[in-house]
C-alpha cells in the first residue's frame, strides 16, 4: 500500500472535534450537567439522529430550511435533527398514553445545522436540554423548576451566571392593547435587536409597522425595564390595563415565589428578553456568564408542544444549554487552566526484563481503582520519563530487577520531584487517597 | 391548530429508541463500560457523525456500499459513519505528530447502516470501541491489554463471558504452506461458516478453490482446534513447518503470558475464530455470553490502521462491544429484572395550601443529593399516590398543614407499606444511607 496514492485525512468543514485533553474536560462538563439532571429526577431520552422529514419539518409545513441536512434513502425522506425539541414532541405524541405526566426528560446530544461556518458556530454541536411536559395543564411550578435547574447546572460547574427572566404575555399584552396583534412577530423581531440598532432606527421600523411614536417609545421603555422581580412588578402595576399584560405580571409574580422556594438566587427580570423562537408563550429566560453578558442558554414555556401531531394539549417548559459554545468560551477564558486533564495517576517505567512483573503491578493498581499505566513499549528509560512528563502523570514508579527483588520501590512525584522508597502496599495506600 | 390535519408521529423504521425506564438501564450499562475504559487509562474521542465520503469509502476505493447513508450538501459529498474505526484512522493520521503513542482511546457512539431491519439489527446503533494505536511498532502487550479490557467490561457488568482467541497467522501460515495465498480471503469465508454448512459442502467449496481433500481436511481440523492456549500450543507444535504459522503460535504464546499478567481469566483458544474483517493480521478474538454462545463483541490486531491516509506505519489492536445488541439480549434474558430503574427516592405529596413549603423541603432534599420529587400538579391525593406507585418510588412523604405546623412528617415506605413519624433531619439521615 505504501506506493499507492494517499487520501488527505481531514474532517468536514465546520465540524467540531477535540483533542483528547480537551475531550476529557468537555466530557466531565457534560457529566456534571447530567448529574444535576438526574439528581432533579429528570429521565434520559435518546432519540435517533435521523427523523422523517415530514416530522422535523412539520413546523414549516414541509418547507426546507437550507440549513437542514436532508436526504432520501430507499423511499424514506429524512433529515438530521436540528434541535432536540421536535424529536421530543414526536416522542411525547407517540407515547402520550404510556408516559407519566408531568414528563421530565433530559437529552444531551448532537444536532446539525449546515450554516456557514464561523467563529463559535458549528454545523454539528451539542445541545443539553431538559424539559417538563404536562398533560392538558402544567403548573407554573414547572417553569420555576426549569430555571432553578438551569442555575444548578452552572453552580455544579462553579460558574457564575445571571438569568434574565421575562414573560411573553407582558409585551404581547401591550401589543394587544395598541391593536397590533397581527404584527406581533415583526414587532418582536425589532425589539429583539434593540441592543444592536439605534433608537432612531428602531422607531422608524416600528413606525413602518404602524405604531405611533408615543406607543413605540412606551414599548421600548417597557422592553428596557429590568431589575428585581418584586420592584419591577410594582413599577409595571399601572403601566397597562390589558388582561394579557396583567396575566403576564401575575405569572411572573408566581414564578418569583416558586423560584425562591427552589433556592434559586441568580435571577433578575428583564422584559427585553425575547428569545427567538415564536413558540414561546409565557415565561422566557436567558442565561449569561456573569461579567461577560455572553448568552449560554435559556428556555421558556410553550403552550402546545405537540400541536402538529395530536389534538391533545401538551404544554411544556424547557431549558437548553449551548454546551459546545459554553465550552469554547470557558476554554478561552482560562476556566480549565487549573484543572489538570489527567488520565494517569501513576505510570510504571519498566525494563525489558521486568515487563511481566510490571504488568502484574499494573493490574493490582487498576484492581484498586487507581488510574495506572505502564509504558510497556520497548523504548529507552529516558523516552519513557519524557512521556510521563508530557502526559502530566502525577507519580512515576520505576520497576527494575532490584525493586522486584527487594519489593521496595522508588515512587517519584513528578510535580515536585520528591522521591520516596515504599513498599507496594504503602504506595497503594498513598494513591487511594488521591482519588 | 386543533382543526388542522395532524401528522402521524412516528420514528424511522429500524431505528432504536427506548422508553425512559429502559433508557435509564441502558445509560447505566454504558456508564459502567466507560468507567472501565477510564480506569484503564483510555482517553475519550468524539468524532463527527458525518465524514467526507472520500475518507469513509477509502477502503472500497470510493465504491458505495448500499448500506451506507451518503448524500451531498453544497459541494460536500458526505456519509454517516458506519463504524468508529475509520474515523479513528482519519483522526490518528491527521494528528500523528501531536498524539502520544501508544494512543489509547475509547469511543462510545452511534453508527449507521441502512440495512434491511430485522430482529436484533438496527440502522442506528451504538458501538463501544477501545483501541491502542502504535507508532511504527506496537508490543503484543497491547493485544493482551485489549482482551483483558474486554473481560473487565463484562466483569463490571456482572456478566459471565467466554473470550475465544486465535491468531490469523496460524491459518494464514497453513494456507501459505499449501501455496494458496492468492485465495486466502475466499478460503477464510468458507472457514468462517463451518458451523453453518455441512462438512461435505465445505470440502466441495474448498476443492473449487483448488485445495485437495487431504489439505482441506487438515485445514478444517486446524480450524476446529480449541481449548487452553498451553495445550493447544503443544498440539500444534508439529502441525506445520511454515514460518508464518510458527510466528502465529509464538505470538499466541506471548499473548497468553501477558493475559495472565493482566489478570484475565475467561479466555480460551479457538483457531476457528476468523472475524469478518480482512484487515485483521494477527490476534483475533470474539466474546460470547457464557452458556449461550451468543457473540457480543470482539476485536483484533491490524498491522496498518492508517494506510489509506499516510505512509507512516501505525499498527493497532482494538476491541468492540455491540452494546445495542447486548442490551437487547440482557433485557430478554431478565438481567435487569432485579434492577429497579428508579429515578425517584422520595416523592413529596403536597396539598394546595402546602405547595411552597413542600417545594422548600424538596429543595433541601436535592441539596443533600437525594433524588426527591414533588408531585406539584393540582391533582387529587389519590392520583398522586397512584403516580408514586407507578413510578416505583421508594418513599412517600405526605406534607399537609399539620405536618408543617408540627414539623413531624409521616414517611411511608412504598415497598413494605411501613410508616414512621420522623423529623425532617431524621428523614434526611435515613435517605442519605440509601444512596
Amino acid at each position: 500500500m505504501n506506493n499507492s496514492t494517499k487520501i488527505v485525512p481531514r474532517k468536514l468543514k465546520g465540524f467540531w472535534e477535540l483533542m483528547p485533553k480537551e475531550q476529557i474536560l468537555f466530557s466531565s462538563l457534560l457529566n456534571s450537567i447530567e448529574q444535576v439532571f438526574k439528581n432533579n429526577c429528570f429521565v434520559p431520552l435518546d432519540t435517533p439522529v435521523l427523523e422523517y422529514s415530514e416530522i422535523l419539518l412539520a413546523k414549516s409545513g414541509g418547507e426546507v430550511d437550507k440549513e437542514i441536512y436532508r436526504f432520501t434513502k430507499g423511499d424514506a425522506d429524512m433529515c438530521m435533527r436540528y434541535d432536540l425539541t421536535v424529536p421530543l414532541a414526536r416522542f411525547v405524541a407517540m407515547h402520550k398514553d404510556e408516559l407519566s405526566f408531568p414528563f421530565k426528560r433530559y437529552q444531551i446530544g448532537k444536532v446539525y445545522r449546515g450554516e456557514r461556518p464561523q467563529k463559535g458556530r458549528f454545523r454539528e454541536f451539542y445541545q443539553c436540554d431538559a424539559d417538563i411536559i404536562g398533560s392538558d395543564t402544567l403548573s407554573m411550578v414547572a417553569d420555576a423548576e426549569c430555571i432553578a435547574l438551569f442555575e444548578k447546572c452552572f453552580n455544579a460547574l462553579g460558574i457564575e451566571v445571571v438569568i434574565e427572566i421575562s414573560n411573553r404575555k407582558i409585551i404581547a399584552g401591550f401589543i394587544e392593547e395598541i391593536n397590533k396583534n397581527d404584527k406581533i412577530n415583526e414587532i418582536l423581531i425589532v425589539l429583539d435587536k434593540l441592543e444592536k440598532i439605534s433608537l432612531e432606527d428602531a422607531l422608524t421600523e416600528l413606525k413602518e409597522l404602524g405604531i405611533d411614536n408615543e406607543n413605540s417609545e412606551k414599548l421600548i421603555k417597557l422592553t428596557k425595564m429590568n431589575g428585581k422581580i418584586d420592584n419591577l412588578l410594582v413599577n409595571l402595576k399601572d403601566f397597562c390595563q390589558n388582561e394579557t399584560f396583567k396575566t403576564g405580571l401575575k405569572e411572573l409574580e408566581e414564578l418569583n415565589k416558586y423560584l425562591i422556594s427552589f433556592g434559586a438566587k441568580s435571577f433578575v427580570a428583564n422584559i427585553g428578553v425575547i428569545r427567538g423562537h415564536n413558540y414561546y408563550t409565557g415565561t422566557v429566560f436567558e442565561g449569561f456568564l456573569k461579567n461577560q453578558h455572553l448568552a449560554i442558554g435559556g428556555g421558556g414555556r410553550f403552550e402546545n408542544l405537540c400541536g402538529y401531531f395530536t389534538d391533545k394539549n401538551m404544554p411544556g417548559v424547557g431549558m437548553s444549554i449551548g454546551v459546545t459554545r459554553l465550552f469554547d468560551l470557558l476554554l478561552q477564558d482560562g476556566y480549565f487552566d487549573k484543572v489538570k486533564a489527567r488520565d494517569i495517576d501513576i505510570a510504571i517505567i519498566n525494563f525489558d526484563e521486568t515487563l511481566n512483573q510490571s504488568l502484574e503491578l499494573l493490574t493490582k493498581f487498576r484492581e484498586q481503582g487507581i488510574k495506572a499505566e505502564c509504558f510497556y513499549e520497548n523504548k529507552s528509560f529516558k523516552s519513557k520519563m519524557k512521556e510521563a512528563n508530557k502526559r502530566e502523570v502525577k507519580y512515576v514508579l520505576i520497576v527494575g530487577e532490584d525493586e522486584i527483588k527487594t519489593q521496595i520501590f522508588t515512587l517519584k512525584n513528578m510535580e515536585n520531584s520528591e522521591q520516596e522508597k515504599l513498599s507496594f502496599e504503602e504506595i497503594i495506600k498513598k494513591l487511594k487517597n488521591l482519588a
